[in-house]
């Protein structure tokens, strides 16, 4: 049953991945990512990746997808950031 | 017992919760923080919120010091960048 914290799991899930998508079409549209942290990118990225593992091994649904979608979005910003770096 | 998924998540929590701190160092050092979006912030800041809700519910201490963390550094950054906005 999709229970009241489930739901609230989820939206805070997609806050939390979907949240990288406006600096995405930002750092597109401008270009120009040279106030963004490229550390920041990097270790949010590393990250991400080791909660995905952290899921599969927990074998909890939310955290694996949460963190596939999270880390597409962070590693998109990351190469948006290293490809416009000047 | 801290099994090796517990320091797994462990670690992967404090990929994304200090993750922010480069940007904030960053952010702070250059007083710029033009191309950093603003929306990015506001999500992933009401996102962590829910996220500390979601651990307070679940009783699972793991997800509310990392978001309570994550939470503080993503609010620096969202004032960080409302304070030097131009």
């Amino acid at each position: 049953m999709a229970d009241f914290v489930t739901i609230l799991g989820f939206i805070a899930a997609s806050l939390t991945t979907f949240g990288y998508v406006p600096q995405i079409i930002k750092g597109y549209k401008t270009k120009h990512l040279k106030d963004v942290s490229l550390m920041m990118f990097v270790l949010l990225t590393i990250g991400m990746f080791l909660w995905m593992i952290y899921g599969i091994l927990r074998k909890d649904i939310v955290i694996i997808i949460a963190n596939i979608v999270g880390l597409v979005f962070g590693a998109t910003t990351l190469g948006l950031k290293l490809y416009y770096k000047r």
